[in-house]
């Protein structure tokens, strides 16, 4: 498969993890956020959103938005499974998931960070209360359905890895990248520790990837 | 079931639409956006992100997020499927509806809205602006994936209607109430007009809630 990606996109890193814990061969094409690379005429081709991920499986067309990407490698490749068997189960993991893909997520991406600072005149300061402010949101939204909440467990739904967990994941890394004080959400930050255990989040993590900054 | 819901929420409006194709039988609690009901003591303990839609079924925990209700409905009350069977088509209906659910309708939200006003001090018509600026944004992500695609036929993906349209008809719905010129998307404008010819649609539509202004 190719994956359009970027080191530091979150919803790109969601999707590494998914591919690589499903033992998937992959390579990834670097759309560089930094230089609007996704708003390029060849890369609009691919994903007339201009947004990645985007994902090319075999000769089909490509697969857009990161949760359908996720839902689709589980679909297609049903082992290991990431998605509970009974749809309540089901449910809640989609609902963790949409948390950050649907309500947290959207509010730190480049292109409102761009209209943050060129349309509403927002100084760096102001725009960074803003990317903290909506990354800790999303983080006290999961935090309070995980927490004393019995269907947690090791992991967001018991003890198997789920599309919920990649989420959480994501979400808890891009709080560190916006320097947002994530002690307000230990069952969050305890379920990212567990799946940095896993090679498969841990060799997917933006900071290991191509053109990421060292250390 | 039972859908605490507000005639104005678009993500209500989704669930409402899916409820009536699958001719489940619910009751719908208003819960008042407009005087920031969502944040009550009693709302939290339904959904501690104090955010709707939330879904009750039966005796079970409150379903979350309104893309999980769909998914959980359609696994729960699978006739009519709202959902196609090939894994390909799967993942297009989720990538077009994740484009208004994850990408378009989070901006547009309550809670956006007020920290624009709030935190940042920004007057109504720039609010407006950014209303209108990111439900265009949306619908022009829609047009571009429907417009010419092979696979979009009467709806979104061939002549089933599916989660996609549900989603697809919301944004259409949510751009006449920022005042958004739809002239420019014709396919989701067309594909609206479609789904209103069904019941489930059209009696579901905000205006045609109690609480909805007349007219």
């Amino acid at each position: 498969m190719k994956l359009y990606g970027f080191w530091r996109s979150l919803a790109s890193y969601r999707v590494r993890v998914a591919l690589n814990l499903k033992g998937i061969a992959f390579e990834e094409a670097p759309i560089n956020l930094l230089t609007g690379a996704q708003h390029s005429d060849d890369y609009r081709k691919v994903n007339p959103q201009a947004v990645i991920p985007a994902l090319i499986d075999g000769d089909g067309p490509p697969i857009f938005q990161s949760m359908a990407i996720l839902e689709y490698l589980d679909e297609s490749h049903p082992n290991p499974p990431l998605m509970p068997k009974e749809i309540r189960a089901r449910a809640r993991v989609r609902g963790l998931a949409q948390i950050v893909v649907a309500d947290a997520h959207p509010l730190v991406v480049p292109r409102i960070r761009t209209y943050l600072e060129k349309d509403l005149a927002q100084d760096e300061p102001t725009r960074n209360k803003w990317l903290q402010h909506w990354t800790a949101k999303g983080l006290a939204a999961l935090e309070a359905n995980l927490a004393g909440n019995p269907a947690t467990g090791r992991y967001c739904q018991g003890d198997m890895i789920t599309i919920a967990d990649i989420c959480v994941a994501s979400q808890v890394v891009g709080a560190a990248f916006f320097n947002v004080d994530t002690k307000p959400y230990p069952t969050a930050v305890r379920i990212l520790g567990e799946c940095m255990k896993l090679d498969a989040f841990a060799k997917s993590h933006p900071l290991k990837q191509p053109g990421a900054p060292a250390g």
